[in-house]
């Protein structure tokens, strides 16, 4: 094997861990930007994924897709009071462009509500035009301090929807239908358990009336707020002026929603799932499900073309049965081939050489375990066929039971505060955003949301006040990213 | 048919009718900031269907896709003196983020040859690391003055492909190899035939050694720019130091490309193809192949369900095909529906009502028919699936003929003079940049390309200067966008 210098073990310092994994992995690099990160093609790979299956999701569930510019008046953000109050502190300004100083400034979108909302007003002009449901793909700009690879960045990638009903109710059955669509990507795609919950009032979206969050733990035990999707109210409708003539010739303000779910994702698969050993990806997301290495000793010029053309066999039945499956053939040796697709999270690896051919099997190795199987040749393309959607299934539940055994209720401050050391805490709270503050600064969790479907609240008390709960459900709390 | 102001016909005034047409298509609407345009649904899912394409084909020929960050240091550009000359003052420029003034200010990408460089220097350190076959798909900033939907805008979405090689060879045969690929995305599935070309000096791109293009002629005569494919020599390579050990052990720098195709090809399509009436769109790039107009009076219920019944099976018959078809089944008058998807292109139009079903047959209506087809039911799903690349091949030689039909090779002066006012001349030409300018400026055409595959120039003579041939073979000359 070649020497590599090894990660820093998660236990040790799962910070570390991270970092150092994220470029080993080739997922990404530095830019010249602080807090602008490269995506490289093996990082990519894994968003264009993420991408596929949520844009699919997206039009399965009625939604276009369109193009806003990125550039933005900065007035538009003075237009809603709380947006402009949480957006201005991290926006990026253009104030000079083909050689001349602009009359008015321009943000780089931070996110489109503003520029969207103008455009909407527009368009909307009877109940006949709604509802609109719309979603953009694109990059933002949010210029934040502190900055780390996918999970907060000065720029980055996502989506964002954005959509325009008639009345609440349909507004908010649109908010939790994306929200919905989010968890199936994090858990039917991504192997991903996650608690869909309200957040409370000091963590919603600026301008929202109601956010929706999706929580998913990582393997320290903290939480990753994975996407989030909105009920704007009449909120941003009133400031951009977005109304239409009602069933009965009435003019009422729209009903908004936005939602989006960003790269941030790619950090939760990385979290949620990876080892010591680097990361573990899932299946029906993984640029590559399987890599087979050929083998065979350079002087052995017969052995190796009988490998490849065993080798060209099984990946050829391999992707006509849709399996995305890569071909190693570097003139590197096994040992670093084998160090670099464990790292590098490959679910299913096939190494074949002579002796295996000669044996009418191959050896499979499988992420999740430590040994190799050995696999008849004859079977081979069924057995990896089949172990795909088996490997998503394991690595789902070893999520969901790493996060059960790191969730505690709590019904005592003491309990509270040792559980967030090491995951989860459900417990009952007031609501109070001042003793949220209060436990933010003793424990440094926060509470990340109030589920949505979760433990009852019926007659308890607040872990720190004492006082009845705020909430129809205990909360979840957890120290975050 | 619902009374709508008519399109100003291309005859009386193309410009006109372009410009109204990309708003009443639904294709885009205008920002806030000047330029700088919102490409609504209709016209993003052209965008759509066209990255869907060239992605594949991307993909097939071998590359990657990657992201790299929007901003880009203002001394990057410095690095490369013609780069820097052609792009600078086309440059937006944030000056302050988070509420500070920057160190340097940055530049939203106007391409990333520069910010690419940077980071192809760190990763290429061996001739074992080339090529490096990359690609981006991004939105770009460039402040031009005279802005027009699709054609020219402020900020434009696109890919860039970026690539290094080992050698000059074969850097040159990617730049050819990714031309060929964009004349196939034109010919193959928007149906508009290229002519394939070098660049003279002047029109090259800033810091190339050669630009390849592809040139489409558009209804009026003149030529659209399509995509461009460079050779960067060494340039960019020495200016951010990309070099590697080649197979002697010995430093090189690598030879790079790039190539780019952006949302400018929805342009083409929309004046290569429309007529008077509106948009004809390709059927393999066209977001509804297929419209079916459900008919009947609002009072027989009974005949609407009839009707509806009937259109569902057809529909799902062509799903299951892969036809991308449209059900219009809005409270609106038959009338106005046909209005509206004539005008915005659609192929093929079913239109079926009770008396249809009576009779077993459905009215169909090819875009590029004046009068409506009687299809009998039982043949109806077949009929429309062959119609498909049918209508691609009629449309293709619909295009090829037009632009046959307006080129003329001139031997004269007064015969270039006189082509340029309709279409493409084949004419021989010195290769002074000088006589180049003068042409312009007393015809306003410009030297288009020197095609690949062209009329030989041997023994020829200038048409502008009675001078020898500057290349192998005679140029095209046109006024173009």
């Amino acid at each position: 094997m070649a020497k590599q210098p090894a990660l820093p073990t998660q236990a040790e310092d799962f910070s570390a861990w991270y970092n150092e994994l994220v470029y080993k992995a080739d997922l990404v690099d530095l830019g010249p930007v602080r807090g602008a990160f490269v995506i490289r093609p093996y990082g990519y790979a894994l968003w264009e994924n993420i991408q596929r299956e949520l844009d699919a999701m997206f039009k399965a569930t009625g939604h276009e897709n369109l193009s806003f510019p990125m550039l933005i008046p900065m007035s538009y953000f003075q237009r809603e009071a709380k947006h402009v109050e949480g957006f201005s502190p991290e926006l990026a300004v253009v104030t000079h462009a083909g050689g001349q100083e602009l009359e008015e400034p321009l943000a780089i979108r931070p996110t489109s509500e503003t520029i969207v909302g103008e455009l909407y007003a527009k368009w909307i002009q009877s109940y006949r035009d709604l509802p609109l449901l719309y979603n953009l793909w694109n990059n933002v700009v949010r210029w934040e301090m502190r900055t780390r690879p996918f999970l907060r960045t000065s720029e980055f990638l996502w989506q964002e929807g954005h959509t325009a009903h008639a009345t609440e109710d349909e507004a908010r059955a649109e908010v939790r239908t994306m929200l919905d669509v989010y968890a199936r990507l994090a858990e039917e795609f991504a192997a991903v358990p996650v608690i869909r919950g309200e957040k409370t009032e000091g963590e919603r979206f600026a301008g929202a009336v109601e956010t929706l969050t999706i929580e998913a733990m990582m393997r320290d035990g903290k939480a990753l707020q994975s996407g989030t999707s909105h009920y704007l109210g009449q909120n941003f409708a009133k400031a951009f002026d977005i109304t239409f003539n009602d069933v009965d010739n009435q003019q009422a303000h729209a009903h908004t929603t936005s939602w989006g779910l960003s790269t941030r994702m790619v950090g939760a698969i990385i979290m949620a799932h990876g080892d010591d050993q680097g990361l573990i990806l899932p299946p029906k997301l993984a640029p590559h499900q399987v890599v087979v290495v050929p083998m065979g000793r350079s002087n052995d010029e017969e052995g190796r073309t009988r490998v490849r053309a065993e080798v060209d066999r099984v990946v050829a039945a391999l992707r006509a049965a849709g399996v995305r499956v890569k071909i190693d053939d570097r003139d590197v040796s096994p040992g670093a081939k084998f160090y670099e697709w464990e790292q590098k999270g490959v679910p299913l690896r096939v190494d074949l050489g002579p002796k295996d051919l000669d044996a009418g099997t191959a050896l499979v190795k499988d992420r999740l375990k430590d040994e190799k199987d050995t696999v008849p040749l004859s079977g081979l393309v069924d057995h990896l066929v089949a172990a795909i959607p088996d490997f998503h299934d394991r690595l789902f539940e070893r999520a969901r039971a790493f996060r059960e055994a790191r969730t505690v209720e709590a019904h005592t401050w003491d309990e509270l505060v040792a559980g967030v050391e090491t995951g989860f805490v459900i417990a009952t709270h007031c609501g109070d955003p001042e003793s949220e503050k209060a436990i933010q600064e003793a424990t440094k969790a926060t509470v990340r949301c109030i589920p949505l479907e979760g433990v009852s609240a019926e007659g308890t008390v607040c872990v720190h006040t004492g006082r009845p709960s705020g909430y129809r459900n205990k909360v979840v709390f957890a120290r975050a990213y």
